[in-house]
Order: structure tokens, then C-alpha cells, then sequence
């Protein structure tokens, strides 16, 4: 009898150690469950800036933006895994995270050239892939994603109230392509 | 007797899949396991260019590099954990491996300016950090780094022959710094 407890308690004992292997194998890179955007935001649509993405997240690619006022470098990253499920699925995973950098640049005559580096953040635009439409009452919810801005001068502080008004006007041209400019993201079609 | 067995085998499985569970851990992106540049690295020291780094290593920083025959831009990827490492010990951990993607650039009047993006690729830098002088026979392995170049027209085929010919004159002015350009990689300052 102690003999047939001690089976039934080492059977479930190794069943839940598999399913934590299996819970920290899904956590990896490749699988589905890093797309998990709405850790970020709460009920009613909230949306929180993703912290330790810069270690974390995959690089999709950078802009150089040249303005005589100042050059920038836009850098966008995405959750990890997301290049990899964009290039075999067409589309980025519900739940994916886009963070677009928006940096001032610093400038030297350098051996490669004259060459322009990422000095002082100025913002931060997030979005959150949404297939479900999910938050139907919320300013920062619509077109298929969820929609956020952060300033350098309060960086937790999410400051977009109508991403009508804040964020898809500068998307547009890329509405035939869920609204991000995939040209500049190499690693969406290879690896 | 068979109560006695079964608990001695499903010991042993239990701590098997602990040992799984904890293998899993340990190649986190946060651990010092992530640094397996060697496996890149034959007997002599001939080294491997990194496959899917775009997927799985993170983001050390861009450069915009303007030149009047081509603007480029330079994408630079190090091994998963090693900013954070560097941020905690002030250096690369042994067996680190950068990756420096050289791009052409293709340009537009996007909404956000005038926008330059990675367009073909050129070349490939890669470097490894090694500690222990662990190829002083080998002509691409001096000054703490193994030293590799690759170019587009055939980008499996190692092509320096010589780091203090081709690969060291061009990073002089990052001596101090241990040959690498740290002002151009906020994620080395802060998370």
C-alpha cells in the first residue's frame, strides 16, 4: 500500500516536472508564448512601456531619419520570436510587441566615415498586435493594434489619448501592410 | 520489492527531469552560457559566421554612416546576455561574439522625414572575445578578439587572413575601450 502511494506521488510529482520543462521550453525564443503583449496592459486598455526589451527583444532594423535640425536614428524592436513567425505566418502573432526608439544622434568623423551614433532618447512608440478587438471602447485600441507613446522627460508615463489623431497618421502609407513599414525590417524575410 | 523499484526508478526520473528543468535555465539569455562563441571556432582558430543572429542575439546599436558615393548603415548584434554583463563587469565575457552588419541603403520622403533603411548587404564583422590567447599561431587572433570578415558575394567564406593588417588599423581609436566603439551602444550604459 505505502508502495502504491509513493507511485501515485512520484507520478504526479513527475507529470509536474514536465509540464515545467515544457512551461520553460514554450517560454523560449521560437514559440508562440513570447507574444505576450497584453502582460502589459490591464483592463480597460492601459498600456505600460515593456521594460528590458533592449536585452531582451529582437531587433527588427533601424532608420536614419536626416532633418538639418538634427539627424535621428529610429530604432524598432519587436518580442522574441516575432521575425521568425512573421516570415512563416505573413503576419505578426497576437500579442506581439513593436517599441520604436526615437533617438538624437551624436556625430564624428569616424574610420568608417562621418558616422552618426544614438545619443539622448526622445520617445518611445509601442504597439501591441490585437487580433481579437479586444478594448472596442479605448482611444489607444483600433486597426488591429494597440497604440502607445512615452516621452523621455516622463518614460513610464503612456501620453497618446486618440491613436486616430496621435499614431496612425504617420501610418498610413503603410496600411497595406497591418500599418508597419516592413521594408525596413530585413529580418522579416530572412533569417 | 516492485513498490521499492518503482520508487528507485521514478527517483531517478524525477532528478532527471530536474536536471533538464535546470539545463533549460541555464541557457537563459541572462546566463554566462549564452557566451559559446568558441563553437564557432575550429582546432586552429578558422571561425564560422553566427547563423540566425538576427533571430536570437540582441541589439547593441546602429551607426549612420554618410558618404556621398552611398549612405550605409552599420547593425551591430552581440551574443544574448552580453550587454547585461558588460554592464555588471565593465567587459565582454569571454566567448562573446559581436556581430557587425554592414547594409546599403535604400531612401524615401517617409512621414517621418527624410528616412534611410538597410537595403543590400555588403560585408560582416564578426569578433570573439577570447581572454586566454588561445590561438597565437593564428593570423585572425591577437589583442583579446578573434577577428573574421565575411562578404555578401559569398557570405559562408572567411575572409581575412591578417587582423593586424585588415581588421585592427580601423578600430585603433577604441583601444582604451577594448577595441570596441561602446559610445555608439546605450543598451552597454543601462537597460
Amino acid at each position: 500500500m505505502t508502495g502504491r502511494i509513493s507511485f501515485v506521488i512520484l507520478t504526479l510529482v513527475v507529470l509536474a516536472g514536465y509540464r515545467f520543462v515544457n512551461s520553460q521550453k514554450t517560454s523560449s525564443p521560437q514559440s508562440a508564448s513570447s507574444f505576450n503583449g497584453f502582460e502589459l496592459v490591464d483592463k480597460t486598455g492601459n498600456i505600460r512601456k515593456p521594460a528590458d526589451y533592449r536585452d531582451h527583444d529582437q531587433a527588427l532594423g533601424t532608420w536614419a531619419v536626416l532633418d538639418p535640425t538634427g539627424n535621428q536614428l529610429h530604432v524598432v524592436y519587436a518580442s522574441p520570436g516575432a521575425a521568425e513567425y512573421y516570415r512563416k505566418n505573413g503576419k505578426f502573432a497576437d500579442g506581439t510587441v513593436l517599441v520604436k526608439e526615437v533617438y538624437g544622434t551624436d556625430h564624428a568623423q569616424m574610420t568608417t566615415g562621418d558616422a552618426y551614433r544614438a545619443s539622448a532618447m526622445i520617445q518611445w512608440f509601442v504597439m501591441i498586435k490585437d487580433e481579437k478587438h479586444r478594448f472596442p471602447n479605448s482611444g489607444l485600441w483600433g486597426d488591429g493594434w494597440g497604440w502607445a507613446l512615452f516621452k523621455a522627460d516622463a518614460p513610464d508615463k503612456q501620453v497618446a489619448t486618440d491613436f486616430k489623431k496621435d499614431c496612425i497618421p504617420c501610418h498610413v502609407p503603410a496600411q497595406s501592410t497591418d500599418w508597419v513599414y516592413i521594408q525596413g525590417y530585413p529580418v522579416l524575410k530572412s533569417k
